[in-house]
Order: C-alpha cells, then sequence, then structure tokens
C-alpha cells in the first residue's frame, strides 16, 4: 500500500481510545474485560483501511473483532470507516506489529485470524516476513485456541502457492480452497479494498481456510 | 474424451502384448520381471492418448512407467503414440480400470502415482468416481512405497480445489503447488494432449505434488 504522510494522523487517532486501544498490553488475557462480553474474538491482521473488518463486525455482531495495522496514515482511514459506520461495540483497531502479536495476546485469547492481501513479500530473502511464514503460523497458534482457522485470502498467487504448502508442511489441514472466489461468490463474503479493485480487473481472488490441528 | 468406435483398435492392442500387457494379474508383486530391472515405477491412471506417458518414458530411461487407460478406442493412440517414440523398453500400458488397481499392483510395487486432468465428475453424487477422492487416495496408498507422492495436473479449477482438500483431509502433506503452471514453466514439464490445447487458450493448468506420510 503506497503510504502518504497525513501529519493530522497521530492526533485523530489518540483522540479515538475507544476504537484504537491505547494499552494493549494491558489487555493481554484480559480482551473480555474490553468487550465486556465473552464473545469470539477474530483478529485481522494487516487490516488496511478496514473496509473488511468493519463490514464483518456489523455483519456479526456476537463476534469481537479486532483490526491490526502498524501505519498511522493507513490505520486512520480504518478508523474513519469504523466511525462512518457508527463505532460498531464489536471492533477495536491497534495500531501494532503484528510481529508483535504475542506482547497483546495471549494462548486462547483469540478465535480465528484474518489475513487478506498481505504484503506478499516475493523476495526468497524476505520469505520470514511473509505473514503465512511457518514463523507466524507458530505465533497466531501460540495465541489462539485449539483447533482454530485462518482464513486467508489474496490475489496473488505466488503467496497463494507459497501459503498452501508453508500451512501444510506445519501440520494444518486445508478445509476449503478457492482459486477464483468471484466465480462463485459466497453470500457474506465482505471484499477488502484490494479485493474489489482487483476482481474488478477481472483478476482471480484465492482464497482458503485452513485449520491447526 | 470423446470416444470413437474404432473397430480395428481390439486386433491392434492384442498384437502389440510386449507393450499392452495382457496378463497383468500375473505380473502382481513381479513388476521387475516385466521390466528385467529394479528401477523405480511410476504409473500414470487415465493415460488417455500417452504423450505424457510416452515422453516421460524417453526424459527418464531409469524409471519404469506404465500407463493405465480403460478405452480401447482411446488406449490404441497411446500404443500408437509408443510405437512412433521407438518402443521405449521402459514404457507399459494396461488396458483396466484405474478402481481395479489392487488386482494388478501390491503394497510397494508402485513408487508414484500420476494423474493428469482426470475427468472432473462434477456433480456431487459422483464424488467417489474423482480420482483423488479419499477412496482412490486408500487404493494408490496401498499399492505404493510409503512416502510415495502423488503428481496431479488439471485445468479444471473444481476438481483441483476438490483434490486439495480431499488429500490434506487424508493426511497427506502438500510438498509444491503451482496454480498457473505455464508461467514459470519447469524445464522437465511433459505436456499432455489436453494441457497444450487449454494452455493454448490461455486457461491456467494447476498443478499440485502431495507426498503421503
Amino acid at each position: 500500500m503506497r503510504l502518504r504522510h497525513k501529519p493530522w494522523a497521530e492526533e485523530f487517532i489518540n483522540s479515538h481510545p475507544e476504537i484504537v486501544i491505547p494499552n494493549p498490553e494491558a489487555l493481554k488475557g484480559n480482551w473480555d474485560k474490553e468487550f465486556k462480553n465473552d464473545h469470539p474474538l477474530h483478529i485481522e491482521v494487516g487490516t488496511g483501511k478496514g473496509q473488511f473488518i468493519t463490514g464483518m463486525a456489523k455483519q456479526n455482531p456476537h463476534i469481537n473483532y479486532i483490526g491490526i495495522e502498524l501505519y498511522d496514515s493507513v490505520i486512520v482511514s480504518a478508523l474513519e470507516n469504523a466511525i462512518a459506520a457508527g463505532s460498531p461495540p464489536n471492533l477495536r483497531l491497534l495500531k501494532v506489529n503484528g510481529a508483535d502479536l504475542a506482547k497483546y495476546f495471549e494462548k486462547n485469547d483469540v478465535d480465528r485470524v484474518y489475513l487478506n492481501f498481505s504484503d506478499p513479500w516475493p523476495k526468497i530473502r524476505h520469505a520470514k516476513r511473509r505473514l503465512t511464514h511457518e514463523g507466524f503460523l507458530e505465533l497466531y497458534e501460540s495465541i489462539l485456541v485449539d483447533n482454530a482457522e485462518i482464513h486467508f485470502k489474496t490475489d496473488n498467487r505466488g503467496l497463494f502457492e507459497y501459503s498452501l504448502i508453508s500451512m501444510s508442511a506445519y501440520g494444518m489441514l486445508i478445509k476449503d480452497v478457492s482459486l477464483d472466489l468471484h466465480v462463485n461468490m459466497p453470500e457474506d463474503n465482505i471484499m477488502t479494498e484490494y479485493e474489489e479493485k482487483f476482481s474488478a480487473k477481472g483478476q482471480p481472488i484465492y482464497r482458503v481456510e485452513a485449520k491447526f490441528v
């Protein structure tokens, strides 16, 4: 994603602590208190401009959602999206690095991980940065309940091929695969900004549901 | 594949017992004797007109190959292909039903199974006929050496999606995946007749290598 400098972003983010959580370390193991219920918690790592996570939160009021995004200039759009959607009570944003998830969540805190249109990091020497690399799968497993699922969508063929192999090598079960999601669009599919753009060009969207076993 | 009636086919097949093996039951557990060596044995289930298996046999003289095809009118083309290629000593054809593999092979007889452009059997009630259905995976495992691989190519998206899920559910490891094989064509890729036809139309060819573990 192209990053634009937005000097007003930091102030705007800081003025909405009810959505962009200012002290997530303090909530590790206690996310129920933040949401004031014990509903399942689904997180999206790399939430971008937030269309997906906001749409999911509106669609599924009995699931809690956290969108995780590192960059001020990007998460500010997710914040605007959340406010425009009426600040759903089951939606939060975290302005942190996905590699640091273990600082904010402990085992059994999270029930599902969504990855959407993650950076493909196509160079082999950057493979460890891919969000489906073994190191990240370990990280997700360390904060998820047992037998949880990762739901992953991308337009990037190379990243998808890599991810199937990586997940299988990790011992995960491939539960569902779509190699052209929009041919038989699931009724409840919430599109990301990238997904709208790429599918409008006729490019196939790849999707997998994989389960830790 | 469209089947044409070829009244001369049976006679032609019967006149080439050195390629189309007339008594495969007798060779169960003894394929080394047929090939007069102990090289690995790779089989293709549903060999069609034989371009793939003949090309593989020519490319890899130290591997034995058997192409399996039920229909007279189809296997006769594979036989013609084999003869035109100089009747490679490491190539045989079997005119039998793939569902009956256990009549002709026993555990450890086979080192790899190839499936190429298999019938997709798109109707759910025909799922058991798909060559990557659990029942067929069991059958392959019962004649393969331990930790053997299935190499599968198809242009059919639905069958490929089904196959990834079926193989994963069976506990197989997804070792390699290509969702558009011809973009980075492997140098040693031998194309089937279907593959030439579909890739010429710009359709992606899907390929997976999956391992029994």
